[in-house]
């Protein structure tokens, strides 16, 4: 039976895109859900300014409560919690809280790096040495964003992104997760890449991250399977993006992505009605409904 | 360039599931909106019994209207109409009113078929050869329903389907629409019973129908591109299913599945931005929002 690992990345890619601020207390909460529910790999936040990103402000103190409460037992061991970190201020501060992953964030077009991140991707990858260097036992994950399409520059030709690529994870990166940051990949556009990644760096040391944007997530999630990828990016309830908003750009939901894979008979640990619940809660501290579909229904009518 | 041929089966399929009742006057709009985007085969509605389906009750005379105007160049030559025909009086008023195409409905199992049109599968397959022997050049399309999944009897096996499809073929039908009708399959369980259907039949006699009640269709549609379909049934804005309605069961909609298709490079001739009109024309005509994840966008946005 096939194996898929998912990345939870609800309480940093959903919650940075949220209007409503979730507490401290709350977000402590979602982590302990998330946690029990099988998950194995989640990201806290994002270690930015608080100027930058106001919702992520309290994702230091978060990061201090959750690793104590998983050295003292009650959040289950075997979990690896890592957060996204901007610069090399980041870098240290999660690892001054006690983080042993972190993740960091390259452009695939200088045009996307400096309205994102205002910097130069040469600058990007300046810092990324500095933090691989500086991390020793610290896993550092790499986004590699607007991977297929940049909202400036357009579509991307795969060689060039699989150089990038290339060069990044010669830098001693642990994983590269390939985001379709727009979400405006297609099926065929994700064996495209994956052709081109596969001749600089094995398949496991790849993972997808798609949003929904345009409702191909799930498609390019099976494209990803087929081409033999098996970590892909998540978050619960499909938070970041939200049903009645005009451009709903959530990742796919994690529930939606356990479903179809449990119905394809790949192996993820993670209990689906755990993760329903935990939707129906996150929508009440949000006050809004997230878009996961499968949350839409009882799951108990789901396996019939 | 693949070309994939699209059968919009909202007016039938979408509008039935519609709490609120369309004027005769709107579904006409809706017709011609429909034509002008480069459509060519599209369902009208149902030949039912009012009491059965209130919402269907002027579907005779629609068609009479629908096929007068094509007849004058009022709307464009090229399109074939159909409608949906439950039982021998039902096809006998369709031919009446001048439609060229008709389908019909057999359950793959025999609770669905006694609940969902109180008659078993033997008699079905009886009514179905009275129609096929009755049809002259009318052509009969069917739809093979719960074909993955039955609400009463669970998962079912891809060679009994195959079987009962076999029988169908058989009876003179032109064109097989192999429905997931409760929206439970996913990727795998497609290419599984293409296999074992492909055994029976060649691909091109198959069509696919798919719900998106748990987020699955295009994942659905992309695993029936792999084994060579090139024929599937879509609703305009996904109408049928409520995005805020709890269990939404819509067919996938037009304008994602033409969207994903397009960027595919495969062929379809419909035009996306027309869908999105007429889906905001849908939309307030109903009074609800549709679906459609792209008409969510501006299309002008979306190719960037």
């Amino acid at each position: 039976m096939p194996v898929v690992r998912i990345v939870e990345v609800g309480l940093r890619d959903g919650l940075q895109n949220e209007a409503s601020e979730l507490s401290l207390k709350d977000r402590y909460q979602l982590v302990k859900k998330l946690s029990f529910s099988g998950l194995k790999r989640m990201e806290l936040g994002s270690f930015v300014s608080p100027r930058a990103i106001p919702q992520m402000q309290c994702v230091p103190k978060l990061t201090k409560k959750v690793l104590l409460a998983q050295s003292k037992g009650v959040l289950p061991k075997g979990i690896t919690y890592s957060a996204f970190v901007p610069n090399r201020r980041g870098f240290e501060r999660a690892v001054e809280c006690g983080l042993k992953e972190v993740s960091f964030f390259v452009s695939c077009t200088e045009s996307f790096s400096q309205k994102n991140i205002n910097m130069s991707i040469k600058d990007s990858l300046k810092n990324l040495r500095w933090i691989c260097r500086s991390a020793g036992k610290v896993k550092v994950r790499v986004y590699l964003s607007a991977a297929f399409s940049c909202p400036y520059e357009g579509k991307l030709r795969p060689l060039k992104v699989a150089n990038l690529a290339d060069r990044i994870m010669q830098k001693g990166v642990f994983e590269l997760s390939v985001s379709d940051t727009i979400g405006s990949a297609v099926y065929t556009d994700v064996l495209k890449l994956m052709k081109a990644l596969q001749k600089k760096m094995p398949v496991k040391k790849v993972a997808l991250h798609f949003h929904d944007t345009r409702g191909m997530a799930l498609v390019n999630v099976a494209a990803g399977l087929e081409t033999g990828v098996r970590v892909f990016d998540s978050s619960i309830g499909g938070v970041g993006g939200c049903p009645y908003a005009p451009g709903a750009s959530g990742n796919v939901a994690t529930e939606d992505l356990v479903y179809m894979l449990d119905k394809m008979n790949i192996k993820t640990g993670v209990e689906i009605p755990k993760l329903i619940k935990t939707t129906r809660w996150l929508e009440k501290k949000l006050k809004h409904s997230l878009p996961a579909k499968i949350s839409f229904l009882k799951y108990k009518k789901l396996d019939k």
